[in-house]
């Protein structure tokens, strides 16, 4: 017998609207004590008692902010999920809840809207919020994601952006850097794959970057770290336009300026060397790579000695009086203003 | 002197995104007392006390759910709030908060993104509702809006779905199908100026459908209205794909059948006139036109002393036990079983 390796392409349109929300959305439960009602009707019914609500929200256009040609869609309902949350976690708080609205232009059959929301419901579960409401509907191009996480916190547990002092030490989780050079791989196969499209590339000097770029991590660790250390951040952000981007929005909202060490940054020992096979200058991208979704935080000067050592956390600067400006001071002891400039400017070195 | 009738186009990218971000939202100011802090950090931060949290959101795509032809953008951004807090208010709770996320493609200077925000801005403004959060991106194609909104109610004032019993009464608020006959007029307006761009379009006979169309109202004041007659409806639902598709929600949820009577339907002498004009039954569209946004819920026999002859309520029909199915009564006394077609379906008959 021949199988039929054709896959299976179910037109949205059979289902109809509300068969494809029913559909979609049969496999999320509800786990949050805070979720008293979830999908089914006009809007959700949430209980926080005594904690506080924190939301958050964002827009994900292909063609803007993903490409299908190397972001399988299941990684990318992942990701849609995990960037939101990651919001949620740079306020110190507990994401809880999520909704999810999906528009698809009609060449996106069943089938890959049920890749996209196996991702979505990995995530969910993975980081224990539940999918409460959302919206399904038709795009005239392309796909479009719109998220709003909601997490709890207790009102002291809040870490804003504002809180910031001079002398406060600069601190970031995790590596910098390898999500955009992740990004750059894959880009450099879309164009080899354009070329010949029979080519097998070989990954495997590339795996940390492509998974930090295809399946990154939201820091929810990250709270629960700093409170069995006893340490309130001052000021708080998540990395997703860029670290130095990011020191900017934490300076400007807590009027003080910031010294960053160019030999403090953490990066991957992959990293350097793709940046060295690429010819760009590593430190240029853990500056100003984004979608790292680490998170960067200050703490109090009498802080130093809990932080100090531990391998979740890297000094990496300090803050100064807002009139000494940002700078970063290279490994040759020269200090250079910082600009924002996001992950786009890299390519214009 | 000669004036320059042009008007100004200032390119998106000259203020770079979080200068647009700064623009579009630096007239937002917070006055719900539940909003701790607003745009401006990873995420907002809410305080409910012992309220319940309502969360819906909605997904807006250009082509899909609105045409630039006919629709101003003030509209455009007025329309997208109210509808979303029509679902909140379709809980019977009280809206609080929006977020809105934009995308746009680079077709739309700042001159239009300004009078989309001035509709949102207005649309806030006019329901009490802060402006929290939201996502500014570019898309490929087109205008893309999504909006979260949330709101607050005691526990025990929350109306579900789900609570229909056999024998409630069936009522709605204000009149049906006006919105669809005045998009059909705008409609035609748009054939007409596409074959001649300089026919003047007298609108004057048509005044009411198209206000219905283009600048929709959510129904806040009935959640007052039922507290001082002290009714609880015991399901609810707002009235956004028709009255039909609605009503078989209603009665799914609640597992209760229906008999809606056609000379009970509140429908508006302009909107009878309008469809003898267009040669279609009215009936049809006030049963399934949608984007109505008034409220459809249902209510104890015993409160129907209260309400009765209340002008902002109508009674159209009463549930009956599942098994006897979900009837249009019509005038002729005969039963016919209703359809969840949705307004598409109007243009088939």
């Amino acid at each position: 017998m021949i199988e039929d390796k054709t896959p299976q392409r179910t037109s949205i349109a059979q289902l109809g609207e509300f068969g494809l929300i029913d559909h979609l959305t049969k496999n999320f439960g509800i786990n949050q004590p805070s979720t008293l009602k979830g999908i089914g009707d006009d809007a959700a019914v949430l209980d926080f008692k005594d904690k506080k609500v924190v939301i958050s929200t964002d827009l994900l256009i292909e063609g803007v902010h993903f490409d299908l040609a190397y972001m399988p869609l299941k990684h990318l309902g992942y990701k849609a999920v995990v960037v939101n949350i990651s919001d949620i976690c740079a306020m110190n708080a507990k994401a809880t809840q999520i909704t999810v609205s999906v528009a698809v232009s009609n060449r996106f059959p069943l089938e890959a809207l049920d890749e996209l929301f196996a991702g979505i419901t990995h995530a969910a579960n993975e980081y224990k919020v539940d999918v409460i409401g959302g919206d399904t509907t038709s795009s005239q191009k392309g796909l479009i994601i719109s998220i709003t996480a909601i997490g709890e916190a207790d009102e002291e547990e809040i870490v804003y952006r504002n809180g910031a002092k001079q002398t406060d030490l600069l601190v970031v989780t995790g590596d910098l850097g390898a999500a955009y050079m992740g990004l750059q791989v894959l880009e450099r196969e879309k164009q080899v794959f354009q070329v010949n499209p029979n080519s097998q590339p070989d990954l495997d000097a590339y795996t940390y970057l492509i998974e930090r770029q295809l399946k990154p991590e939201a820091r929810k660790d990250v709270r629960t770290l700093l409170h069995a250390l006893q340490i309130k951040p001052t000021s708080m952000i998540d990395i997703s336009d860029g670290l130095s981007s990011e020191i900017m929005h934490l300076c400007k909202q807590s009027k003080v300026g910031c010294n960053l060490y160019e030999d403090k940054l953490p990066i991957d020992p992959q990293f350097i060397n793709v940046c060295e096979e690429f010819n760009i200058d590593s430190t240029t991208v853990a500056i100003n790579g984004g979608e790292d979704y680490e998170l960067l935080f200050t703490i109090a000067m009498e802080d130093f000695e809990k932080i100090k050592g531990n391998p979740n956390f890297t000094i990496i600067g300090h803050m100064t009086q807002e009139s000494e400006g940002i700078h970063l001071v290279t490994r040759a002891n020269t200090r250079i203003a910082l600009k924002a400039r996001g992950w786009d400017a890299i390519r214009e070195e």
